[in-house]
This record gives structure tokens, sequence and C-alpha cells, in this order.
């Protein structure tokens, strides 16, 4: 549908690299790209997570960003095959899984960061610290197949970090169902206990994000990273630091060009024109 | 319905205040009374509701608090127009900024503080500062016409301090969709994600307000502003220290004679009579 | 259903004893036993509980615990009655209302502190401390006659402990609605606002909390055991502390043989055999 450049640049610039990413316009699309292992989060997947926000975080070209995976799955979790291979080391793998527990927990805290809205797109399954992923997004939309579980406690190893992002989204009940049985949840489950945004027709999660990225691209970009930035911080505040705080940035916001354009633009009933000062 | 006096104390004495204060029997009713306008908080009506907040904290007369809008609006807000021309002072409008920002966050803050509960009924819209008084008020109810929205991100204006309020009713994923689209959640919608209490009728929230209101005002006024006032300082504590808290509240609780009113009539099968000590 | 032996150990012998304990295989089964009263936490009821979760802390028997009452009711909170003489003492019973709610909230703390899942099995009533000891297990299955509510504002006595349970499981509206109206939720209305997991046909949450109970205990319990810790804990981390440790729980945990074996059975897709360890 878009009439603007797409570019394709996926991290080994071939279509097997384990993230794909394109811009349709502008919003990004980050594709996990492993669908023979569910798009399970390796090393080199995280790896390319990681230097993907890295790299959006100053994009100019980027407003949204759309985090979807390579059908049928959304994102199975950890690699377990590959942990398990660390086992053999001499430390019986102690140094690799912090290191990629570190790596994952960064990932997820780069996507808080981001200036710019992520939006997940779930078709298919998001388990463990794929489910993570889902609740980590700023938004999410599912197809109306797509589970959600957090089923690490069916193989020893409970979901602790996806638990993390979790109970920031869910009321407890219903995070320690989901987290003490390992059962899933399906996509009109999530949607009633908040996990995701809404609910699509079955492999229509994607179109529907971008609707939704598009929508938000059309905002102001600087207003939008204020107060993206804005909602994470003050959340963790007490109410009284948590008013100042914000006081303080809407009083910035109002100083803003966008503000002044914006504001303008709305009482002479016109379109703004956002110049992100 | 009352048999009581109905006071009407506008601030200024007329019609044309732009805040209306009447009380019924045991239950003050404050009308956002800027009809024109949407009944946007310009700063005339955030000092109205500042000084009649003041006003009820230590009222007598007055058990519980009705904030409702001269319709066909609850509140759109800010007074975009007032806060635009602040632009032509010296330092752009910065200070005056500061302190509408400052005042709004008190009013609402105030509203927390306030002994009484203070119950919003809402026909119509509720927007922005609008929309946070609702999240902001013990309890909501709207009429089936109502509408919510956060839609700053519209005019370049993110919602920042209308988010304090929000993220602390609904759920992440529901606030920050809110936020980032600005579009409006009808009633239905705010019920289902928290941020009312319950759906009434077209054109009836006023009624059901009251309703509510008066139950309440049946209830021992010290029992209530006890219970209040803990309800929002345990909230922002760990778990242990909410229950060392909430145990020496019960404690006084107990020895207060309203409670040894309320359980000896309840033993005994009869209304209790509240003396308030 | 169950196959092993079933112990009834009332805490003095006696099926008199205002708690019963029985286990069936790994679920051990607290019924609160003063249907006459019912099933009022009275100051030997409390002693109780705080023995029997004293114990079952280390027993390596039990896997899970379901908390239920004896027919009709579940649990109608404190024993007002015996509250009530406390006031023929010279302070007026200010002391023994201090124990008393002290002892409670420490009962609710050694819930949330057991390395066992808790289940709430309701049907009938669950009031004041009644309702907060649903809100405080880690989940709870009602029947369809089940009712809930925080009615102690209609006799003087604000629910304030009970409150620091519900309001760290429901959202504030809902919660302030039912501490300040003290009307009675029924199991649907509780589902829908997160404060039970799920409704069964009336008189059947024993069997249904047993049920959930059994699936829980196939698990490895010392994979249950450190996720119950963790969730608890991280709750009130900032993002970026709970991230933090829960990567390090990972860490120690995927180095616990129990995941070993869990992870190793997953991918040879055979049945997992926990040690414990």
């Amino acid at each position: 549908m878009s009439t603007a450049e797409t570019i394709d640049k996926a991290t080994d610039g071939s279509s097997d690299a384990p993230l794909l990413i394109r811009r349709e316009d502008a919003v990004t699309v980050l594709t996990l790209n492993r669908p023979a292992a569910r798009n399970a989060l390796a090393e080199c997947l995280l790896d390319a997570l990681a230097a993907a926000f890295a790299d959006l975080h100053d994009d100019a070209e980027t407003k949204t960003v759309v985090l979807t995976g390579a059908p049928p799955a959304f994102c199975a979790g950890h690699d377990l095959r590959e942990m398990t291979e660390a086992r053999a080391q001499a430390d019986r793998g102690r140094a690799y899984f912090a290191t990629i527990f570190a790596k994952c927990s960064a990932v997820m805290q780069a996507i808080v960061a981001c200036p710019k809205p992520v939006i997940a797109a779930v078709d298919g399954i998001a388990t463990a610290a794929g489910c993570q992923l889902v609740a980590t997004c700023d938004l999410a939309v599912a197809g109306a197949g797509a589970r959600f579980a957090t089923p690490g406690v069916n193989i020893g190893l409970f979901c602790s970090t996806p638990m993390v992002a979790l109970t920031r989204n869910v009321s407890p009940k219903h995070a320690m169902e989901m987290l003490l049985t390992g059962e899933m949840a399906d996509a009109g489950r999530a949607e009633a206990i908040g996990l995701v945004n809404r609910v699509v027709p079955e492999g229509q999660a994607l179109e529907a994000a971008m609707a939704l990225a598009r929508l938000i691209a059309d905002k102001s970009p600087l207003t939008v990273k204020t107060g993206k930035e804005a909602f994470y911080r003050q959340r963790e505040m007490p109410l009284a630091d948590a008013y100042a705080y914000t006081a303080r940035v809407m009083t910035e916001n109002m100083l803003a060009r966008d503000a002044e354009e914006g504001i303008g633009a709305f009482l002479e009933k016109r379109k703004p024109v956002w110049t992100g000062s």
C-alpha cells in the first residue's frame, strides 16, 4: 500500500539474517526471522535486536516501529538448544547464561527506552521471552489465532525475566495463572487481561499494527518521544513526585515549536505541520 | 428529591461563575460551569476548584462530593485560547504555563487528599485534563454517551500530567493506546478498562452519582475519612510497610466511638448512629 | 480420586478444631472450620493458620496448598464478638486489637512467603479479612454463588488491612467501590475485576481448585518456589532493578538440576523427573 521506498536491510544483507529490517514510509518493521526455530531468541538474534534498537533510537526517518515474526510463530522465547550446548563449558554455562539473560533484558529495556513507540504484531505463538516481548512493547495487536504463554515452569525454568514485563501489564492473579500453570492463553483471553490492545482476524495482525503505526507516525515525533519517556519515568514515582515531574515536562512541551504549531492549527481549524522542534 | 436545604453558592454569587457549588443534604455538587468552552479548565476555574476543595476539606455538612459539568460536556481539559495568549509574554509564557500546570496538578492532588469521597458524574466528553479529573476522582459514573480521550498528542502537547492519573487507574497498554492515538474511548470501553465504575443511560450520570454519593454519605464520615486517607498512603508502600501501617490504622479505628457503635449495632441487629468521634 | 494416603490432622486432633488440615497426594487442604461463625478469623484460627503455614514452609510432602471454608461460608472476616469482649479490658482493648491485626497481617504475609502456591477455593461469602484471604492467595477459584465484600465501612471499621491485598489485585476504582459502598460483588464481577481467576458452578470451587493444585504440583517444586519468591520481590522494584535481579534468578535456575532435566526432557520429547535440586 505504501508509495514510499521500501528498504530491506537484513543485518547481513541476506534474507537468511535472523532479523529483517525494512522501512515503509515512517514505519520500521522488524521481523524476527528464524522461522524454523519459531523465531527463538538465539544470541545472534538478541544481538541483532540490540543493534536495531540502537540504530532506531536517533533514526530521523523512523517514527514508529512494528515488531513481528516470520510465520507461523511470533517468538518461542530463548533458544534452548543453544543454551544447552553451553552446559559443556567448564563453568557449566554459568557465564554464558548470565550473558544471555543480560542481553535479553537489555533488549527489553531498549524497547522501553526507544523514543519511538514499538507495536507488537502477533500471529501464532508468543511464549516465554516471546510473550515478554509482547508485554514489553508499548502496544500489541494479535491475530485471532495467536496464543500466549509463560511455560518455563513446565521445563524447570521459571519465566522469571518474562514475569517482570508480564506483571507490569496484567493483574497479579492473571500473571500468576500463566506463570504457574504454563498454559496457553488465547487471543481473546490476552485481550481481556490487557496483554494485547486488540484482536483482529487471524493473519491480519501485521496489517492492523501497520495501520496503528501509521496513525501514530502522523503525530509530532518530538511530542511522542516526550510522552513515551515521561510515561515510563513517572510510573515508578510516588504521586506527588510524578506530578511535579510531569508538570515540568508539560511546561517544556508547551514551549516547543510543535506544540505552538499544533495548538495554533487546532484553534485555526487547519492541519498542523510538525518540525520536531 | 432532597428534602433538605439546597444552597447555591456559585463562587461569585451568580450563575455565571465558572464553578457552581450546591449542597443537597450531605452531598456537595460541584458543577464545572463554562459550557460554551466545554467547561475547559481556565485559570479562574482551577482557582475556584482549589478554593472549593479547601473549603470542603473540613466542611462538617458535606459527607461526599459529586463533580460534574454543565451540559453538554463534562470537561475538555485546559483552556487552549487562554494558554496561547500567554505566548505574547516576554518569557514566551514559560512562567504562566508552569503556574497553570502546577495549579492543575494541585487540584488533582486536592481531590485525592479530600477526606470526603469525590465521585465524577460524566455525560458528554471528558478529554485531556477532563479525562484526568475522571481518573483522579475516587469513583466515576458515566452516561452511555460519554466519551473519553487524552488527545494532546494530536496538537503537539502530550497529555503528560493526565497520564499520571490515567496510568494509576488503567493498565499500561490501555493507557498507552489512549495517549498515543488520542482517539476517543466510549463509555463501554471506559468501563471495561476500569476508568469508570459503571455506565448508566445517557443523561443519567448525575442522578446515578448522587445515588452513590447518598449511599456513602450514610456511612460514618470518620470511618470513610480514615479509609480514604489510608487507601492512597498504603498504595505507595512496600507490602510489609503497608501492613504495618494499616494495622495501626485499624487499631485506632477500633478505638473510635463510631466503630464501637457500628459493631455494637451490627451485633444487636439495629441501625447505628454515627457521631464521628 | 486420590490413591495416596489422606491425613487428617486437625490441630487438636478433633473435627472441632478451628482449622482442618488434610493432605491429598502433594496437595495440602486447609479448611477454615468455624462454620457456625461463618469461619470468622477468631484468634485461635489465626494462630492455627500461622502454625499451619510455618509447618508448610519446609514440608517436603506438600507441593501446593488449597485454602477453603467449611460450608456454607468461605470466611466472614474478623470475629466481632471476640473483639468486642476485649473492650472490657483496662486499655479498652487497644493491646488486644493491635495483637489481632498484627497476627492477621502476619498470616497474610505468610501466604505470600509460602514457597508453595496457595489457591483459594471460595463458595459462599468472603468478606472483610475473608475477602483479603482471597486477594492474598496466589490463585483463586469461585463457585457461581460466591460473593465478595469489604463491608467494614458499614459498621464503622474501614477494611484498611484487607485493602492492602485488594488494591494490589484489582484496579483502584473497583477497589474503592467495594471499600466505600461495602456492597457485595458476585462471582462474575469478582472474575471481571481480577479478584478471582475463574468461576465454576456453585459448590464446585474446591474440586476446581484441587484440579489446579494437582496440575501445579506436577511441576518442579524448586522451580515453582524460585518463581513465586521472585514474583513478589521483583514486583516492588523499579524496572531496571527488577531485570537485574530476575536475570540473576534465571541464571541460578538454569544451573539447577531440575532445569537441566526439564530442558533435556523437552528437547528429547520425554517426561521430566524432578529431583528438586
